[in-house]
């Protein structure tokens, strides 16, 4: 293999219909950094106006799509297919979820080996044809009931996974038990609010309201208890009330 | 609790501007078995006929969307809520990706404590006041060169992450057969074995133990099902046929 290749998968649209849907499909593609579209017999012919129009700053992944008449032509370089599909198909083949997909995907492109997912177009999905090229199956957990995903989110699901387990792992907050409510919460902040005027505290009077978003955005991180609630309460409570003694 | 608590997170579109968005981001939600939508100040009023007409088969989740004037109100009975958000905010506050904050969700959902996850209006996103009111924030781990997403696409992603680790583990779909066992594997292997010997395949002799063995170990790591094995039998009679009528 040398020193080009690209072990980001291709995304294959097959005979899509709507050049909206194509444009729609580049921008979920760039939205995770992939950039190798290819899409056989589009409908409408190529270029299409209206996939550029929709792909709005994603328009290089057009630039660099590559055409093919045939499903077969657009994997014949590719070791491994994909094909998406919702319905169950009366053919055997093994299921991958989209995660399993993707770290399949990544493990093979780490191996230099060229992976395609194919995407079927906007009404029918993929043909049995199509998917009897494929090496396997992908299948998004969707509700039974309501399954059907367009061809730009099906797109977009499989380019999330595509980064979702490389991607850093963000800070956790720490859990708790008894989480005060958002309404309780309200009412701290009201009350240290009204409390902190009257003695002053937001001055001078233009940063007033910087000062009420900081302090209520400090007690929104707050992991905060019932319990830390009415000792905040009491607190504040005991400060009037030392006050008042004068 | 009571029995009826609902374990889901509530999804609350902060100040949406297009119907056409929300009745997408109801279709999204749909998908992945999430209904209960709260909406704060929708810019069009509420009910709103693009909204219904673009959640063609998603209208319950509008049916049920519960409408507020303010974001405090819509989380009011919330014990966390999370901000989805893609900009760097000037606000200290945990950050989880997807995938930890629907985990997060389905462990307080567990404990019985209500979650909402704050989208924000489509242009400008949700307003410091609103993150302020987060107890964490989400981000979507896009391409820092693309990162925009629409609001259905990340009403899409999360509701996909609610469901994502839950799913059932997906098998290979057998299309109404079961795999072939060893026994049918050997009959097979034999079968093939003592043709392709009457036609002369295994030449030289003296390699013929080793091809046989290649046979066999090809035809072991192939996933068969019994309705394959049957097929194979059926191609090799047939050659026999073909060949007996000369």
């Amino acid at each position: 293999m040398s020193d080009a290749f690209d072990p980001r998968p291709a995304f294959v649209l097959v005979r899509p219909q709507m050049g909206e849907n194509i444009g729609a499909a580049a921008r979920s593609m760039l939205n995770f950094g992939l950039e190798a579209m290819r899409v056989t017999s589009p409908r409408d012919g190529w270029p299409n106006e209206r996939a550029v129009a929709l792909a709005s700053g994603a328009g290089r992944v057009l630039d660099g799509a590559r055409i093919f008449d045939t499903t077969a032509e657009a994997v014949a370089d590719c070791a491994f297919v994909f094909a998406t599909t919702a319905r169950d198909r009366d053919l055997t083949k093994p299921v991958y979820s989209p995660q399993d997909a993707m770290a399949e995907a990544r493990a093979r492109g780490a191996r230099g080996e060229r992976v395609a997912v194919l995407f079927g177009p906007e009404r029918t999905g993929l043909e049995n044809d199509d998917i009897a090229r494929a090496n396997a199956i992908v299948s998004v957990p969707t509700n039974p009931d309501f399954p059907s995903l367009n061809l730009a989110q099906c797109v977009l699901l499989m380019g999330y996974e595509w980064v979702r387990e490389a991607a850093p792992a963000p800070q956790v907050a720490l859990a708790g038990t008894e989480w005060a409510n958002q309404a309780e919460i309200d009412a701290l902040v009201a009350h240290f609010e009204d409390r902190l005027d009257q003695a002053g505290f937001f001055f001078p009077e233009g940063k007033a309201a910087a000062m009420k978003l900081h302090l209520r955005n400090l007690w929104s991180r707050m992991p905060l208890t019932r319990a830390d609630v009415q000792t905040f309460h009491g607190m504040m409570r005991q400060m009037v009330r030392w006050k008042e003694r004068g």
